[in-house]
């Protein structure tokens, strides 16, 4: 039976800061990127965050950012793999001691923003995030972009690794994101996203924006739950699968 | 036979600044409470420091603050109980990432400066701390000034407790220490601390400014590493208390 | 002829973190108190907020605050008044450069928040802040809670300070504000706030929660712009001022 | 007669942190860059900064740096030209703001760190920066690499630029830094030093890596004291061009 995973960044506010509709999003994914307190989230939204997934029955992973809040965690910044291993570790761990705190455990590390797509491309980083995941615990799962060098990275270390896809982006033929710059960067049709999704999960392979047919595994698909919007789109996903027999559930259950 | 745990606090270093003689104070002392990042201390001076606490033996603790890099975490601040808790859950799991990514076990949470001195004297602020630590891992020890609310609300919760005493510093008739702005304050004749550190773990009494004897528990001696000034005193501290046949170890060794 | 000035806080968004209703508030006040980066604010925000008072003819200040972005400097933070001073120097002279490029001149310098509330009790941190304004342009009006420790201070250095009263607050005898703990201490109907408005601007009197009469001076209203609801409150406030044939304009025109 | 000014960065500490030895070499410079409280600086540090350059005559500029304490704004950000715009108003203001309240004037604004280095390759950053100025007050002058983006970006706006050169430093055929990273990159012979610096003021050329000569500008050049040595060779710089008859003093009495 075929399985996949659908996962969410939550647990962005910020003090007096609300962002996202965390509330309705945990009610329809299977895994929750939480925020820790650099580029989003802090202490209270993180105690509050792991008791929403925990209460969904969402299982909940580690969203570690740059030390940018005012940018969100969005802007490239040139820092060592030494730093991005312990940048990794600290905020991991803050995220863990709440998990541990509601007896829950780690689930998986996804890296956010400008350092998830910086590491995607630059093993160096790649390496030092899945470093930090190999020395605090084995078991949790690194979170990549599908065939980059996070996922490469997660692999050649011997961590559990998760491919993960967007189902309103499309492809290079190298198996890499067409940035967003760029014209029919993001599918706005949900229909045809939704049919890239299944036949990613099904097939493992997706049409690329030349034509070609690419190669992907998708074990995680990133929804959002800015906005009412896309909190449909989420639903008609989640249907869609459904539908064709993808059984919906937390990566842990089917990534070894 | 007595024994006593020698802490000081290190790892306060941040970024460009350096702060501190950790890699001598971390020779003499037993229990290392290492700055989380929040009014000291970054995740590279945070690796680095357990890395040195771990290769000098010395039991590992974390030292939450409040959020106030330019205060150094000095200044009071007006946090619900619900704030202090998870700030330092928050700060313990950072912490606890590091130990555990070097094979290590957190020992114990203390508290630093103003949170430190407002939780001595405030019971909410104290209970919200002891649950912190009991929500995480409840064999962690809660290191308080000695006869405080802090202690307290320790071993109310059901915690294992480790009461702090201070060589150089003198005390109220209630336990309490004389605050820094009074005359007396600070006790700087070397010889007459070392006395009444040897008396507090010994006899379980220190002398009060008022003459009277006060009962106090000495688990842990809390010692400084700023300068060469300060290292010569731990050294005068130790050599006496094992002149004294006292046992100089870590609190985990002897606190049940 | 009477006048009075209407004040609200706006430029509190931070990166992708937006609050308040800005663009709606501008259209009723007189005055805009706008946050510097440090509880709030960041420098696009600022930027952005100055054009849009500029363009509304909304005089301007600045809002400084706590380095407490975590608790949005509503929480107290015991500082010397030498911070205060210096803190509330870097703020005004951070907004002053906005407003500087805008073509624009400072017109006032209203504390945010805990710092606000502290300063209205303590008089060092008062005349800290009054110090301040005095050192960097002595023709910036200060503002403070009517009555208070904070324009007592302003008046003792000579500066031009505006009386800051709220319509929907009930006053101590003393005429400092009822604590919004205690029962009372908001006023809900909006007839009721809109009447005491006006007959403080009038008779600068307002009825204690005691029944006795308060002498007061209602030099400026604090209103705000969270919400639709608020925004409708602002609306009364102002159409019964005009009702009662009392101009309202900046602040900067009638205080000498 | 020749002229020239000596710079340095100051102002670098931060709360508990001291960086740097400010007392000393501002007895030397004739112009001080100012932390702005970013990468490095707080408003006590500030103030306590224009004032010992006020006392020493030292001419007061602002230094602002990326949002970076962590990494001391070495660190490069992709940052957009309305971000480094907005983030030179802010820090140029507050910095500002303590010169005013000693009765000084801003003599200049040098980027700091990363964001001098990317904004001497950049025409866009440097355009940003410049308009910052331009926008604040036409008269500051803005000091940047020796033929870089970012003096040619001032000189474009209209601006005031000082030049500035590096005496320990070796440049490449096209008049930028040889990077460190590359063999001879820094100048160790202080003898030589001097005698390049000497030549770049009198001659306006210096002798890149590759022994061609190369046209450089020397309005200003960058000294530090970070330590006893740097502070010595501070004085032999000051000595040679005395002794070569080169009037050492701020740039504002020569740029025009």
């Amino acid at each position: 039976m075929y399985k996949v995973d659908l996962n969410s960044d939550i647990g962005e506010s910020y003090g007096a800061y609300k962002l996202g509709m965390d509330e309705e999003v945990v009610e329809y994914i299977t895994s929750a990127n939480i925020a820790c307190g650099w580029h989003a989230g802090d202490p209270l939204v993180m105690e509050k965050t792991v008791e929403a997934a925990a209460e969904n029955n969402v299982a909940i992973g580690a969203h570690p950012g740059f030390p940018d809040l005012m940018g969100f965690g969005r802007r490239n910044m040139v820092i060592t793999p030494q730093e991005a291993k312990s940048y990794t570790i600290y905020q991991l761990g803050a995220l863990w001691a709440f998990a541990k705190a509601r007896g829950l455990e780690l689930q998986h590390v996804k890296p956010h923003g400008a350092l998830y797509n910086m590491a995607a491309k630059d093993a160096a980083l790649a390496g030092a995030i899945a470093e930090a995941i190999w020395q605090v615990d084995k078991n949790i799962i690194l979170v990549g972009l599908a065939n980059s060098r996070l996922t490469e990275a997660g692999e050649e270390k011997g961590l559990k690794v998760a491919h993960e896809v967007f189902a309103d982006r499309a492809y290079n033929p190298d198996g890499s994101l067409v940035a967003r710059s760029n014209p029919g960067a993001v599918i706005h049709d949900t229909d045809r996203a939704v049919a890239r999704v299944v036949r990613m999960v099904k097939e493992g392979k997706v049409e690329a924006i030349n034509g070609e047919d690419v190669e992907i595994k998708a074990h995680t698909i990133c929804v959002h739950g800015d906005n009412q919007h896309a909190l449909e789109f989420v639903n008609k996903i989640k249907e869609a699968l459904l539908k064709e027999e993808i059984k919906v559930e937390s990566m842990r259950n089917f990534i070894r």
